[in-house]
This record gives C-alpha cells, sequence and structure tokens, in this order.
C-alpha cells in the first residue's frame, strides 16, 4: 500500500517498531544466556520485561490510531540480530563476549531510540497527544536502557576481559 | 577465526564499521536523487563526502593496528539500507518520502554512533590513542549529521508533507 500522508508514515514506523520489538522479545533471552557478568544478565533480563510492556504500548498506539499492527518484518532489526548472535559464536572469552554483547546491545538500543524519536516526531506533528505519551515513555526506556549498557562497559565488563597485549604470555 | 581478547573485538568492529561505512557509500547517491527538499539533498550530499573521509580514517586505523581491513560484510548496515530503500519505493508524495528518508537516515546515524562509541570504548580501554583520536573525529560527525538531520525534520521538511487529516478532500 502506497504512503502518501504522514498519517500513513506514522503508521508504517508504528508497525517497523512492533517488527522489531517482538523480534527483540525472541532474541534477547539467547543474549541474557550468553552474558557471564551478572550485572550484565539482569540488565538484559529486566529490558525484556520493558520490552514486553513497549509492545503493548505499541498495541495501545494502533488502538488509538483506529489501525491494525500488522506489517513487513522489520529487516533493520533483523539485522542488528543478527550480527549480534553471530558476535557471541566467534568469542571465545567470556569477558569478551560480554564486551560483544553490549556492543550489540547497544547497536539495537540505538535503533530503537532514533525509530521513537521519528514516530514520536510524527504523531507530535499529528497531534495525537496520547500516541506521543506512550512513545515518549518506550523512548526514555530505551535512552536510560542505553545508558545503563555504557556504564557497565565502561565499568568491570570490558577491563575484566583479556585485553590481547598479554596474550603471547597467556598462550604459553 | 575466534576472538579471544579486547583487542581482536576491536578489530571486529572496526571491519564491521568499514563494511557499514563501504556499504553507506553506495547507498546514500540513490538517497540524495530521491530527496526533494534541497536543504535534505544537500545534507546527505554533504554526509557522502564525510563519509568517504570516514573510510580513509578506518584505514589508518588498521594501519596503526598492524591489522587488515578484510571482513564479513555488515549484517546490521545491509538491513538498514535495505529497509531505508524499500520506503523509498513505497511513498508516494515528495514531502513524506522526504520525512521517510529522513527516519531510515536517522536509523543508520544512530548505528554509526552506537558502533563508532564501541569501537572507542575498547580502542580507549587499550590505550591505542591514535585510533581514539580518528574514531573521536568520526564519532563527532555522526552526530552532528543526526541533529542536522532532526533540525531538518522538525523544521520544514514534515510540515510540507500531507497529514492525512484532510485526505478525502483532497481525494475528492
Amino acid at each position: 500500500m502506497p504512503m502518501d500522508t504522514m498519517q500513513d508514515l506514522l503508521v508504517h514506523e508504528l508497525r517497523d517498531l512492533m517488527s522489531a520489538e517482538r523480534q527483540l522479545v525472541r532474541a534477547l533471552p539467547r543474549m541474557v544466556r550468553a552474558a557471564s557478568d551478572p550485572a550484565l544478565g539482569e540488565a538484559l533480563e529486566a529490558h525484556l520485561a520493558e520490552t514486553e510492556e513497549q509492545v503493548e504500548r505499541l498495541e495501545q498506539c494502533f488502538e488509538l490510531l483506529d489501525s491494525s499492527s500488522r506489517g513487513k518484518k522489520c529487516k533493520g532489526m533483523e539485522g542488528l540480530i543478527t550480527e549480534a548472535k553471530d558476535v557471541l559464536e566467534e568469542t571465545d572469552d567470556d569477558g569478551v563476549r560480554d564486551a560483544a554483547i553490549i556492543g550489540g546491545a547497544q547497536r539495537i538500543e540505538h535503533y530503537e531510540i532514533a525509530a521513537y524519536g521519528t514516530a514520536r516526531a510524527f504523531a507530535e506533528q499529528l497531534g495525537h497527544e496520547e500516541v506521543v505519551q506512550l512513545l515518549t515513555q518506550s523512548l526514555e526506556e530505551e535512552a536510560a536502557a542505553n545508558e545503563l549498557l555504557s556504564s557497565l562497559a565502561l565499568g568491570e565488563v570490558n577491563a575484566e576481559a583479556p585485553s590481547g597485549k598479554a596474550r603471547r604470555m597467556q598462550v604459553q
């Protein structure tokens, strides 16, 4: 269906987000299991619960807009999840894998920050106040999740991974 | 090749970024041609020139790290570009298409902000000062490009697109 109004584009953006969030609900448990650092595992688990609420908020947006949530699979999130999964298989050290998980999860959070930001701007322009409020709540959660991941990365997680400078010594 | 040190992971991240930037160099001209608003076209064109410089900066990082830039195709960027292209074909109105281009481009910028942020954090931890400086330059450009897109979206571009509220009147 061609999109020729901002209302069509808003619905398109929300469907893309719905597909993205649903893919993430399925993908996060694997990232939780792969995490070694307990704080990282807890952060991902908490974000899984948030993601499930974000799906519900999107459902509410569709109700408010009198529209269906059915749409194409979000290819952006599909690529991000594939990339995040691939890196899990390529890392041998627990600390390095945790750092890689954070890197993948932050790409995912940034995707969602951009997508919620765009959808909210459209909803604001169209005067859909309740939709704006729902999207703002999710946007703030995504930003907070991203900051938590940054602080975990700068804290213990990455510091505990072998740098590679002493690599030969370790191998010997 | 399994990654078992932070140095391996840094190189992996930089290869992912190199693939992402190269894909973007090929994809941006199409987005430039599709843009109707002159300021949006200019912003995307300027970012294409920046992206080419960012590729060169990444080459310098590989030289500093005595490593090759060859790696897998970045699946995250592949998905983002596919999504950004698909939406071009689905939009009928110039203003709506411009708003959609901005939405896609901001997802791409956010991907790069996350990826450069992660790579820079690894390089900092490993004490690769020159690499940190190069990545900081590109990270700042990505953040500025994202802000410019936000201001274009909030300015004239989206406001000029039909809202959809007067849609039936337009059709009649």
